[in-house]
């Protein structure tokens, strides 16, 4: 990335990025500025390391014309640290490569990075090193690292247990389709649908640690909950009584009816909520459903089988 | 990435990944195929965990009719370990996030994972998980976790140190000019440079543990030797005369030759041969000069200051 448009000096962003990521923790022996990273090992013998990596494409999982570089940041980074949650762990470290076009703003890069910051201090992790190069095309590629004394796994359900979820899953596909079809929020829940797409709320004090199996719904509960189902070796059966009492259900459903959509769609078709789906016993969040003896997922209705998420092209 | 243009199926090609990079190292307790992967905690307290993160853009970093995939690989994934090696760390595993157009061949795909795959071995790395998605253009983005006893900085440099070089640098650069010149390697030292540039060869036993500081040069010696002397407070004082006697220099001066061009325009201004540049007292490698007091590089002699390496754009 030349400094030939003016618009970006390298250093000067890595020197901005690197006071906006600048951390205390004393962990962190070396940051941003060496050739990588350099952490204190993990507490105890007994703890592991959790590793996840997630990237995102300009035009595929965000457009500039529908969200805010922060809100890009924020997506992008509470993607990463719900696959640490849902393995049980708690996020430490975040390193994140991303290509710019060289046409950017300093000032998106920096409400970016500002974005990417604040979704990884509300999660607990630090930002502790980085890449940046030039593409076509805006592209966060970003590694999250945490630990855990139980990893859960998407093996564990076991018939008997209960489904849960931390959250109810549809506002971001709702919140899609209303920004594709060019609606303009009206209502509270119209406006929570729109903004859980640009950047989703998530609960990073919910505790399932006592879960036998989880998985985040990044893609759809159709397509995650069949493959824990699978990986665990059990059928999921879905209440959808249970499902239509759920908070937010009512308001979730206003913004469907808005839509002329079926609410269920959005619920088990949508993605990108990063909402934890868990099963076990007494778990706290939403109870949607029982581990039954079989294969696959049971109990669902809808009005016609939804398309699953493939974000947005 | 859908299976609509036929040629990529994501299910195969992440079965075909997992099998590629699958691993019996006893550590890692849980690898591709969950939300996350899971390692055992560090072996002794005292140990660090060194992580670093290199992202590679098509066009910008390599090209498709330059470049085979699994060369493309192989470049990637030591662009990676050598920033691990620079830090003094033994590497351990990586992370792998891939935007495809969706227009590959499977076998074009197959061949990258086996050039990252190929690489790590070398390096003593597994790769251990990983995302994968749809772009414009192919990204690869690698994240790279080592452990150390003793991380060497770029500030630990001190006067009365010798310099040393891994390797000689600047094949990658004459290699690159050959391809941009499309001239077709005739001699030993030609088909080297371009092989080089290709995928370098990177000396994963070189033992610069007793080194006071240390950085790999990804960019240039130009660039880098003067983040290391800024760092450490000294000078770099380069010997000329040491460097013109080093091995492999005058089969690097003979391509020069052929490209009409001062071979240390290609020593100094070169990069992405991914070599070390250490200080320290009676390292193995090559002798190129001395730390002393002052600031900046010293006692470089080239016929023209050369364009120092930003990729081939």
């Amino acid at each position: 990335m030349g400094s030939s448009n003016g618009a970006i000096n390298e250093a000067e962003v890595i020197a901005l990025l690197a006071k906006i990521f600048q951390s205390t923790d004393p962990r962190i022996e070396v940051g941003i500025g060496d050739d990588a990273a350099v952490v204190k090992s993990i507490d105890t013998p007994t703890s592991r390391q959790v590793i996840t990596t997630d990237m995102a494409v300009e035009g595929v999982h965000f457009k500039k014309e529908w969200s805010s570089a922060f809100e890009i940041g924020r997506k992008v980074t509470a993607a990463n640290l719900a696959d640490l949650l849902a393995m049980g762990a708690i996020p430490n470290y975040l390193v994140v490569a991303i290509s710019l076009t060289g046409f950017e703003e300093l000032s998106w890069i920096k409400d970016l990075a500002e974005g990417i910051a604040h979704e990884a201090k509300l999660g607990g992790a630090s930002v502790i090193g980085g890449d940046l190069t030039r593409g076509e095309s805006i592209t966060i590629s970003m590694t999250a690292l945490g630990t855990t004394l139980n990893p859960i796994l998407r093996s564990g359900a076991e018939v008997g247990d209960s489904i849960y979820l931390s959250s109810l899953t549809g506002w971001s596909a709702a919140g899609l389709r209303m920004l594709e079809n060019g609606l303009a929020p009206k209502s509270e829940a119209e406006f929570k649908a729109v903004s859980e797409f640009r950047a989703p709320t998530i609960d990073y004090e919910m505790n399932f640690q006592k879960a036998s199996s989880m998985c985040d719904i990044s893609d759809a509960i159709l397509i995650q909950a069949k493959q824990l189902a699978e990986a665990s070796g059990v059928a999921l059966s879905f209440d959808m009584k249970a499902i239509s009492s759920a908070p937010e259900f009512a308001e979730l459903s206003s913004v469907a009816q808005r839509l002329e959509m079926d609410v269920f769609e959005f619920i088990f078709g949508g993605g990108e909520d990063h909402v934890l789906l868990a099963t076990g016993k007494s778990l706290p969040g939403i109870y949607v459903g029982e581990v039954i003896a079989g294969s696959g997922l049971k109990g669902l209705e809808m009005k016609k089988a939804p398309e699953t998420w493939r974000h947005f092209n």
